[in-house]
């Protein structure tokens, strides 16, 4: 037995340290398929939740709460560092919009790289009243978009389905594409170096649509700018002095698992088209995986539930994995099966395998 | 020199039989970016398109007679088999709907297998005439949707962001999900055998959406069902006379290469998101790749769109590649870099390298 006890078990996993069971969060915890979240979306808008401290510490804490998750994460949302730059956003039901799109270099060099602390204190604060509810019984993990990624929702305007304006971008004027990637990956550093500050104890930088490139331009402007992220972190000192994990999560991973494997992260996120075995063996044992339950796995009956929970287990192994599922909880879910998988999880032991 | 020059040059790379150059073709060659294609559109509906054989004849010659592109594709849609099995469907600019998707088991029940030579007469008409209008200048590729595709269609509704109707049904009831799937494969494969009767030199099998789905799902759910299709195909005697190539395009094909490779097509499609020398080392040499330069890529000047459609060759090799996109060409492309496109992979000569 070589862990130090006190350390929780989910930041012992992220750095490949012994753990006596595999740790468990779920991404997006805080979500509509949890009635106490409804409760309080019904009472607020998206937007007021994510701009009001209390409110985003409330729904934060509901998950730990009620299934006992390993980890909790902020209540906000990857483009809440875009209007800071200059891009306002509005939240309709169908999904982000944002009318005046970036194009050209004209309208990218406009943009600016925020300072997060003075423009995003609600944020530090949801942080600092996270921590205090937590009252450490779980690590609290900060999050931001990865720079590819609000690239796209920069220059669609939005999500999208072929992704045409971000190629036009990316191959009409590559030095435009590499200037805009810069801004945001300056803003994202930054930014997580402040959730850092504030008390996030590990961050997660979301590539949630690095997965439309070719494995060629995934290196140029996804990996690349993760890089730079994940480098200036690094070089952070409260980030530096805490030893706190970073976690890359590249949504369709699949295609680019040897550059990958390069990120500098501690932890790379596993999205469920993939089994974790093949990505292991891929990426070597220098890095944490997290993952991957298909999100879709949760309408499964109970015990067939309890037996893909347990392949993915398997596959993870006793050094190195967090579960997760592959990508966000869907809003039909149904908790009492959340809790199924959750302990599941917590049923499988590694003690005796040590 | 041992290949006979009197079989077209893309049945040839079909069946690994030696080339003098690749062959090309794009997928979907009539579609908005071409301004004859554009001018049929604003006098027609897309379904009048694809129920009228003269129309569907016009705008499937258009591209081979303006790019010289190595086989020709019969203008229709993957949905073309639903409304004959009882799911009527609507094209709103948006995209496909089905009023009344299929969600339970009575509803799967009420479908019926259809026969395509009966229901869709104007499919085969449109066969004969390309046909008689190619007059033997390049071979035919008919086509249809594979079963899990056309499953997510019928069970969405339409298309999907995250296919959660889809993972209801698979992961709810799965016996159900497998009736539905019988009857879209025994459906496809009559489809596609009829066509081949009417005239057309090649299928290809559409899987779209497979990539949604975790390794042992697309096993289940996807490459099950396509087999089933193939190995219907393969039996039947028009097609087994004329060694009919049979192509099975799986979008995001990355996670599941092993099983890929035993689907029993002759030619693997391969999307854009990972190399072509990735997926040779890993299918080995037992069949064809046709693909997979990224749509995106027709954005690029034409220096950088050459140097692209060169690795692409130099990926491929000369021996069982078809070079396409790695998925459809976008609306906005400039035809003048399709040219380009087209005139690089004709100006490759392998012969040297005999």
């Amino acid at each position: 037995m070589t862990s130090t006890a006190a350390e929780p078990l989910f930041l012992r996993a992220c750095r490949r340290e012994p753990v006596e069971r595999t740790p468990i969060w779920m991404m997006r915890p805080a979500g509509r398929y949890l009635p106490s979240y409804r409760a309080v979306r019904s009472k607020h808008s998206f937007l007021e939740m994510c701009g009001t401290p209390a409110l985003s510490c409330e729904v934060t804490l509901q998950p730990i709460d009620q299934f006992g998750f390993d980890a909790a994460i902020l209540f906000s949302d990857i483009l809440v560092t875009l209007p800071p730059m200059g891009l306002e956003i509005a939240f309709p039901e169908k999904g982000p919009v944002i009318a005046q799109p970036v194009r050209d270099r004209a309208a990218i060099d406009r943009l600016v790289v925020p300072d997060p602390v003075a423009e995003l204190p609600h944020v530090m604060e949801a942080v600092r009243q996270i921590r205090a509810g937590l009252a450490g019984r779980v690590p609290l993990i900060g999050f931001a978009g990865a720079p590819f990624t609000l690239l796209t929702y920069a220059v669609e305007g939005g999500g999208s389905k072929d992704y045409v304006q971000t190629k036009k971008l990316l191959f009409g004027d590559a030095a435009a594409a590499h200037a805009l990637l810069e801004k945001m990956a300056d803003t994202v550093a930054a930014y997580l170096a402040a959730q850092v500050e504030a008390g996030a104890q590990t961050v997660q930088i979301f590539d949630s649509w690095a997965g439309i490139l070719s494995p060629r331009d995934f290196e140029e402007y996804a990996l690349r700018w993760a890089r730079h992220v994940i480098a200036k972190l690094r070089a952070h000192p409260a980030v530096a002095a805490a030893r706190v994990p970073i976690i890359y999560f590249v949504n369709g991973c699949a295609p680019y698992l040897d550059s990958y494997a390069t990120s500098g992260a501690d932890v790379l996120g596993v999205d469920w088209r993939i089994d974790l075995s093949t990505v292991r063996a891929r990426v070597g044992d220098g890095v944490a995986l997290q993952g991957n339950l298909d999100p879709g796995a949760l309408y499964l009956p109970p015990d067939q539930l309890r037996a893909r929970v347990e392949a993915v287990l398997d596959q993870g192994g006793p050094l190195g994995h967090v579960f997760n599922l592959g990508h966000g909880v869907t809003p039909e879910t149904n908790p009492e099966h959340v809790r199924v998988m959750v302990e599941s999880v917590k049923a499988r032991s590694w003690s005796a395998s040590r």
